[in-house]
């Protein structure tokens, strides 16, 4: 990691002009990791920009007091980018065209001359925290609550397995620097609106058990959706909740996307089953703790179908 | 902080037959301390136990592998007690008899010849690690864990205003000491019962907002109660619900005790309004962000008189 560590940072000390690339499923980690890089490579003097497909309210702040910079684009970076099909309306753009990829997905596809990437780090964010180490930056706050919100979000606020004592000690290093991290937690964790509540009292509505009570499902409708108003954004988040019900060893979540085709999430407790076999039934696939797949029919049909595959997997 | 750490440490190595004082709310860090400091004080060969109230199962596994010891008691330590009061059934056997009292509340009112507090710490385990550290212990990896559970539970996982920068450093060394941390976050965070589900339902199913959506109201009956076999203890966590409804200054959950005998919780974001100066109305308090009080009527009646008093502050 040290060797692509330095080479990262002599890349981007030697370049300017930059176009910081973000994946347009925009969470902590790649905003947060845009946003810090920008920071960054402004306060050495550099033109820079984070492109991203879009930039939810809970995440406006940290953009806030970076102006708006017209430049001709001459250095193009991704940051937790793990394939170019994921830059969703900016693919055409930039693809082929990346320089730099700073990554810490384990399957990192992103081809680039120069790839930083540790499939070790909890986030991207912490591979950018050592980054600017190994460049001297000293950090300002602004700069390490980005990194802060990565880091937090990505290791469900250091509670998950990719939290390491590193990803702790850094945290540690960014309270330091004056993070107010409460108020970055209470945003991302402790908030929800008024039409999430709705939407998971209608999901806990849906609610169904099977095999014995180690698999759930829920379900969410178009009609709940048109209902609710709420669009597919506001649907991340429910996959959790079957997941944590004690003694649900699989937990599924259903969403229809168009009438009578359904995106199935499966969450599953790796140490006794695999998601992404369970979905590979399906023309699926993923990770064995989360995967997903499509399923075509009635609400009813699809529910049946995953209910004989969990009663036969568990 | 250091003098106390010091006399405590000469005070825990120089006496023996030790009987360590839970609270009677037995949570993460009164429990995950009285394990901790019994699992030291055994590896010092001296003789120690737990007094507990009772041991969720949750936590059970912080006892585990420890054995029943039969001894005359001759030292009393009492672990996050912030009154006597708070011992519950073991109030009067010892009462007046607490030799050293470690504590982390503003306000710490047991009264023992040596005690060691420390208000800015996390948790009560934030001020054992340190404790430990200044007895030269090494720390095997139960007792590591017990003072993460301690203090991953009092910071809502390094979510609120407690966390400080030493607080992750502590959390970072007993990581490093093999705490297998995602498992007990797991249990901790990440785990609800099926009851619980269903009573997250219903209270989502009560929810009412007033004062222009800047108050959310929850409430549970005596009959739902019934209804899901439910008791007081698994009604705990229910008042962080309404406060977490984006634009939601005052959370109130609403508890029948008896018939027409209500417990209110309010949570409230205390740079906007004084949950304390909220229940005062009703002949409670608390502290600015988390109070309560008593209110007897129909749910009706009371509900009325919560949103009238919450329409006047708001």
């Amino acid at each position: 990691m040290n060797d692509s560590l330095r080479q990262a940072a002599e890349f981007l000390m030697s370049h300017d002009n930059y176009d910081i690339l973000t994946h347009a499923y925009p969470d902590g980690d790649t905003l947060g990791s845009g946003y810090a890089l920008c920071r960054v490579l402004r306060g050495l003097g550099k033109k820079a920009r984070v492109i991203k497909t879009n930039l939810p309210k809970d995440f406006v702040f940290l953009a806030e007091g970076l102006e708006e910079q017209s430049f001709e684009t001459q250095t193009v970076v991704s940051v937790d980018v793990a394939d170019e099909k994921l830059l969703g309306s900016n693919k055409e753009k930039y693809l082929g065209r990346i320089d730099l990829c700073i990554d810490h997905h384990e399957i990192s596809r992103v081809e680039a001359p120069v790839k930083c990437v540790d499939a070790c780090a909890s986030s991207n964010c912490e591979i950018l925290f050592e980054l600017f180490s190994e460049m001297g930056i000293r950090l300002d706050v602004d700069t390490a609550a980005a990194l802060y919100t990565g880091i937090s979000t990505d290791t469900g606020c250091f509670k998950y397995s990719n939290t390491t004592s590193k990803t702790l000690r850094i945290a540690a290093e960014l309270l330091d620097l004056g993070v107010d991290s409460p108020a970055i937690n209470k945003v991302m964790f402790d908030t929800k609106s008024k039409k999430k509540i709705m939407l998971e009292r209608e999901a806990y509505g849906s609610l169904v058990y099977c095999a014995g009570g180690r698999c759930a499902i829920i379900a969410v409708t178009l009609e709940t959706k048109r209902r609710l108003d709420v669009n597919d954004d506001e649907l991340e988040g429910l996959a959790s909740i079957p997941r944590q019900i004690e003694g649900v060893e699989i937990g599924i979540t259903i969403r229809e996307k168009e009438p009578d085709v359904f995106k199935i999430s499966v969450r599953a407790n790796e140490r006794l089953v695999n998601a992404a076999q369970f979905c590979a039934r399906f023309g699926g696939g993923g990770h064995a703790a989360a995967s997903g797949c499509m399923i075509k029919g009635s609400l009813e049909e699809v529910t049946a179908k995953l209910r004989a595959a969990a009663e036969e997997l568990l």
